[in-house]
């Protein structure tokens, strides 16, 4: 096992759980949460070790998939885990597929895509705010994915340039414009998937697909709850997220 | 985009939905919920397209990963892919890994695990019970994924042969019995999973977990419901799984 | 304590927890899922006790209100006591209370509602459908609440005789077709309550209660899973409803 | 109707639905989230109206039960409605009804049975601190509910004064140990409920039922979650109570 080289990109995660994704790099600043502290002290640590920054502990982590989503910085809300989980599986993204992305946020549904297509495969991300495609790009930087993802300016309801795509995936509020462009970017049994948060965008979203030779249209909606074994008895966390978005899946036909 | 040819795996899916994961080869056969037809009949057909077999219709599918999971013929209860799904992206499995899985079932948890790793991973699956063993056997060669999965008929309690693995995957009445073997089958930073369904083997597995170095003890529980879009409105399905099984995850640390 | 007297209300209840609300008449018959027996040997029984009748053996029990709802005959779907239970303490339902309900189906949550304005309240019940009202009159005889309902036959959307009510409580396919006459007919903070299956049932509800002076609008979903202690352990049921119905709430104000 | 009389129990509900329970006495003070006011200019007004006190804005309600418990001072967690209303409806609270409550931590779920068992009905209140059973007690005034629920101080477990009782409810740390004294205490087909957060109570608490002449001991969880139907469409809050706690039910037989 090696040890942490420079400019590797290091998991530090505190006794509560939060994670912080760090690039050993030799520039003291300031860390929010970490505080002061230059990164560059990481080098030559294992990982798997626990380190002491200031007066805190961290247990130094290789990053994990999960670990890239819950340590980068966030602006609005992110695909969560839970949900990126049953996107991946439901549309069979596998290593070395083209899969085009509508909406990318702060990028974290995008680590999850990159992560499974490599090492062969392409996330081809379309995000029509630049202020938006500039925070996702430094995020797959920082999560070492940047080379499996290609950001377009631009917007998706405009058109999608590639064809014979795996998948279309869609974090936009409004995936109805799409569904069209979408099929014809999809090779045949090739998956839609569209994650929004209102009924409504559900609905006419279906609609449309329905108005075209998509089969298994469907609406899934997942709960996810911790369970605390703590020393009192076990008991699920009452610190739970009621809702997170619907996910719409569909797939082409002839 | 070619047609189907000889040997190739094919899903048909019914009008409500069902899946049959069939293989077109020339045998003239009775397969539950479709009828007496030869396979072979389905060579030359295009993918995306919809066929009659006796009075019913099939839509004809180039199988995904979930269309294995849930087109496989079934012993006892399968992992669901809303469980599967979870347990994928929590380890991190992807494309190269080694996974070393304890107990088959039916073998749909390890179809998707095979499906993520390919094409220059593996997945080892301890099995100590010959006809589960012989029966997952044939349903990842049903699901073309045979070549990316060693079945070992054996007790992983008894010791897991590989090391520097990156995860280990349990379903099993007593994965606490396995925590110890898994911690040294792992390498450093990798998981740990398992699937239980009732809370005393959760327990007991967390309170192994924690008599070692593991970090990020966790336990998740998930629920999904399908939301009906219908002529009369939208509203969630009635039907729904209230549980399947609680998901424990852990990760080796030094 | 006193034993069964002759046309006393009875629940039987057998090994799987189905209930049958049987009145202790001297008249053999079979009845669905006891076979053919006559009610009056159940006279002089006590309450409490195990009885036999065939080969089955049942649990004699003085009927309680969720006795009476899981216990009578039904047509089409019942409010679940989960949702009955949060419409009786959301509205304030009390003794001495005028209830009007708007669609009684079986009458499952009548004898829910008749049950608690008891022994001076009364629930009136709109029913346009002759033989809905007639089904469950017999249901309501059955669960000795009667002479707490008052049956009209009847369109609420046509307009409501009462006033001063304490809550208007709907089962509706188009209960926003009543929030005007609701709102006549109640008190001053009395309490208006709907259970719809669909969310566009939910939002023209909504909607129409925001036009005028309703305070407190708000929309519930509630979920319930049985947990089983069995003898390979503690986990929640696997069987459990998806979905009911939501309930939306609101006040009249000024 | 009548206004606002003096020492009148009001609810005051503000923009966002936060409660305070307010008595209309001449006394000038400061109450949280409202300011400094007195609660005497509250006299005369009309239910149903709105007023400003400061620069807030506040309906003011004929405080219904639901407003009782989340309008009254908190320490600990309470019962919420969600839980109480499942308890009163499962175990029959009627008016008329004589209820034993073991552990009243802020009085919440002894609001919610005192306004059903009146006007003739009691609810014996044993709780052994002090504090809490003097806090509880303030809080049932606060409520106007004072004079149907008596409150002993001592320890439930020790025993139970009371017998034909028509429920016995729970919310301690060790039900279990009130298992035998709870049969004694109960008339035949009465209700045993007990509320608990962790599983391990929950086992315990079962098992004793078991051994005992107890019928239909089932367990139930429930979830409930807000719908917020809002500019931008239809959609279930995010915020929830992951978890409240478990309900053991129960019903004495012979």
């Amino acid at each position: 096992v090696t040890p942490i080289a420079p400019n590797d990109h290091v998991l530090l995660m505190d006794d509560r759980g939060r994670k912080y994704l760090i690039r050993a790099v030799d520039r003291v600043g300031k860390v929010k949460g970490i505080g002061v502290f230059n990164p560059y002290t990481l080098v030559d640590q294992h990982y798997g070790t626990t380190i002491k920054i200031g007066t805190k502990h961290f247990v130094v982590l290789h990053p994990s998939v999960v670990d890239k989503v819950e340590g980068i910085p966030r602006r609005a809300q992110i695909i969560t885990p839970k949900d990126a989980a049953q996107i991946a599986l439901q549309c069979d993204v596998n290593s070395g597929d083209l899969i085009v992305e509508g909406g990318m946020g702060s990028g974290a549904l995008t680590i999850v895509l990159a992560s499974l297509v490599k090492p062969d495969g392409r996330v081809i991300s379309y995000e029509w705010r630049k202020d938006f495609a500039r925070f996702a790009q430094q995020n797959l930087a920082l999560a070492s994915l940047e080379q499996w993802c290609e950001i377009k300016l631009g917007d998706i309801t405009q058109g999608i340039d590639e064809v014979g795509v795996d998948a279309v995936i869609l974090d936009l509020p409004n995936p109805w414009d799409v569904v069209e462009t979408s099929f014809n970017a999809l090779r045949v049994c090739g998956h839609f998937a569209s994650y929004s948060p209102t009924i409504g965008q559900v609905e006419k979203t279906v609609a449309e697909l329905r108005r075209r030779p998509f089969a298994e249209i469907k609406v899934l909606e997942t709960l996810q709850r911790e369970i605390v074994v703590g020393p009192r008895g076990t008991r699920p966390s009452s610190n739970m997220l009621g809702h997170t978005g619907y996910l719409t899946f569909a797939r082409k036909i002839l």
